[in-house]
C-alpha cells in the first residue's frame, strides 16, 4: 500500500517503464515536468508538436534531447490526435497535456477515431499526500463533473477505485462527504450517500468499502471521530477516497489543501483507455511530476486488469 | 485591523469588561472555557443553570466560582429563556451555548419575547486565523443556512461585514467562492456571485467590496492570483470574507482547515441583537475560548454602531 509520493515513485521504477504521449509538448513547464520524470526513471516522452520550439525551449531550460522521440507537428490539433493514438495504439502509456487548452484536449481524449474513450464516463481524481494524515487521499471530482447524479457518482467511485487499487489499496474506503454525517431529507448530498452505501452493500458497487454521509472530520480524522462516537462506523477517519457532492465543494477543498496544509499532489484523469494528464499552469512542478508518476502507477494497474 | 487571535484579545482587553450569559451551564467543557475567558481578562460571566452540578464540575475542575454569579434554574428550557433574557434586556453582552442542544439554543435565540431576533436572518461566521496567511479569514456559512438564495446571502455578507467591521477591517474585501472565477450560466453559484458583485457596485451592499466568483486559490493566495493574472481583480488574494455556495461547501472547506492546517479559530452566530455562542463539544478548548473572545469584540462594535 502506497501512503506517499515518495513510495509512489519508488513503485513505478519497479514497474517496466512506461512512455508518456504530450501534445503540442511546445511548454516549458511541462517540458521541464516531463524530463524531471525521465531523469528519475518515472517514465520516457514522445514529444508530438512543433519541433523547433521544443528544442529552443530545450535549449533555454538546458535539457538534452538527444534521447528523446520528437514527432514534428505544427499544428496544434493535428499534434493532439498524433499524441492522443500514440495512446490509442499502445504505443504510449500515458497521454499529457502540453501547450493547449483543457477543452481541445478533452476533444482529442473523446475522439470517436484516436482518442481514449471506453464508453464508461471520464473523471477527476486529485490524490494528496497531507502531513499528519496516514493515507493518501483520493478526492474525487473536483475539476471535470459538476453537478454529479447518483449514476455519476457511482461511476466516479468506480474510476477512483481502479486508480486507488493501482495504488496498491485492495479494499480502499470511500466517504460520500456532506456537511453532516447523518442523512437528513432537505440535503440531496446526504440521500445519494446513503443510497451509494446501500448499493455498496448490496454488492452493486465493488472493490471498496462506502459509508455515507460523513462530514469531513470523522472521514479523514480518527481522533475526531472517536470524539464524536463514529467508531461505529465502517468509515471513521481513515477514508481513502473522499467524494464530494458537487465540484464547489470539491474544488474549494482541493485548493484549500494546496494553498494552506502541508501537501504533495498529483492529479489524473481517469475512466479513459489510458490515464490522462492534464496539468494546469498554475500547478507546481512537483504537483505535474507527481501527476505523471500517478499516471504511470495506474497504466501499470490497467495493464494488468 | 486585527490579524489573529492573540491580537483580538488584546483588543477585547482595551474595551470595557463584557459579561457572558451561559444557558445550561453545567457543562464541563464550556465551564473549563468560561472560565479561561474570566482569568484572561476576556469576560465575565452569569452561570444560569443547576448551581449543584455547576459548582460539582467546578469542584472537579479546580475552578473557583466565587467571583462568578450563578442564577439556579434545574429547568434546562427555563435556563436558557433566563439566560438569553439577560442579553436581551443588555444586563450581559454575548449569550452562550451550555449543556443543551443545538435547536434548543437556537429556539431561545428566537423566542418572541426574551429571545435575540433583530428582524434579519441569523448566519454563522467561522473566523480563521491560518498559518501562511496574512489576513484573518471569515468562513461564511459553514453551519446554519444550508443552501442560501440570492437574497440569503445579501443578509450573510450583511452580518459578516459587521463582524469583519468590529475586529478592524474598515472595508473588507468579500469572495463570493466557486469552483471557478469566471461566470458560467450552468453553475448557479457563479450567477448569484456576479449578481452580488454587482449589487455591491451599485451600492446595494456596502461597507466592503465584493467580487465574483473567485477560486480558493486566487481569494486567499496572492502569489496564485499573480500567475492567474487575476491582478486585475478588486478581491486578488487577499479576501477577507469567504462566501460558500453552500453548506457542504463551507462545512467541507472549515473542516479541512481545522484538521489540515496551522490555525487558529473561534466562531459565532450573528444577526442576533448581541453575539451568540455556540460552539459543539468537538471544538477543542482553543477554539471556545477564541469564540468568546470574537463575541466580546463583536458585541463592543454592536454597541457603538
Amino acid at each position: 500500500m502506497i501512503t506517499n509520493f515518495d513510495e509512489l515513485i519508488s513503485k513505478v521504477k519497479e514497474c517496466s517503464k512506461k512512455t508518456l504521449a504530450v501534445a503540442v509538448a511546445q511548454d516549458d513547464a511541462v517540458l521541464e515536468a516531463v524530463h524531471e520524470a525521465k531523469v528519475q526513471g518515472i517514465a520516457d516522452a514522445i514529444l508530438v508538436g512543433d519541433e523547433g520550439k521544443i528544442r529552443e525551449i530545450a535549449d533555454t531550460l538546458k535539457i538534452d534531447l538527444s534521447d528523446y522521440q520528437i514527432i514534428h507537428e505544427p499544428d496544434d490539433w493535428q499534434a493532439a490526435l498524433k499524441a492522443v493514438k500514440l495512446a490509442h495504439d499502445g504505443v504510449a502509456d500515458m497521454y499529457m497535456k502540453g501547450l493547449m487548452d483543457t477543452k481541445s484536449f478533452l476533444k482529442s481524449i473523446l475522439d470517436k477515431e484516436v482518442g481514449l474513450r471506453t464508453g464508461k464516463p471520464l473523471s477527476h481524481v486529485a490524490v494528496f499526500e497531507v502531513e499528519g494524515i496516514r493515507q493518501l487521499l483520493f478526492l474525487t471530482d473536483v475539476a471535470f463533473i459538476t453537478y454529479p447524479t447518483l449514476e455519476d457518482k457511482v461511476h466516479i467511485i468506480e474510476n477512483t477505485v481502479k486508480v486507488a487499487h493501482a495504488c496498491g489499496l485492495e479494499c480502499p474506503k470511500v466517504a460520500p462527504l456532506a456537511a453532516v454525517e447523518v442523512v437528513n431529507p432537505k440535503m440531496p448530498a446526504t440521500l445519494d450517500a446513503a443510497e451509494l452505501t446501500k448499493m455498496n452493500e448490496e454488492g452493486k458497487i465493488t472493490g471498496c468499502i462506502v459509508d455515507g454521509p460523513l462530514s469531513m472530520d470523522i472521514a479523514i480524522d480518527p481522533e475526531a471521530a472517536a470524539h464524536k462516537g463514529a467508531t461505529g462506523r465502517k468509515v471513521a477517519g481513515d477514508a481513502d477516497i473522499l467524494l464530494f457532492p458537487d465540484i464547489h465543494a470539491g474544488n474549494l477543498v482541493y485548493k484549500t489543501l494546496v494553498h494552506t496544509a502541508k501537501v504533495e499532489n498529483g492529479c489524473i484523469l481517469t475512466g479513459t483507455k489510458v490515464p490522462a494528464i492534464l496539468t494546469s499552469r498554475s500547478d507546481s512542478f512537483r504537483t505535474k511530476v507527481n501527476s505523471i508518476a500517478l499516471a504511470a502507477v495506474v497504466a501499470e494497474g490497467l495493464k494488468n486488469e
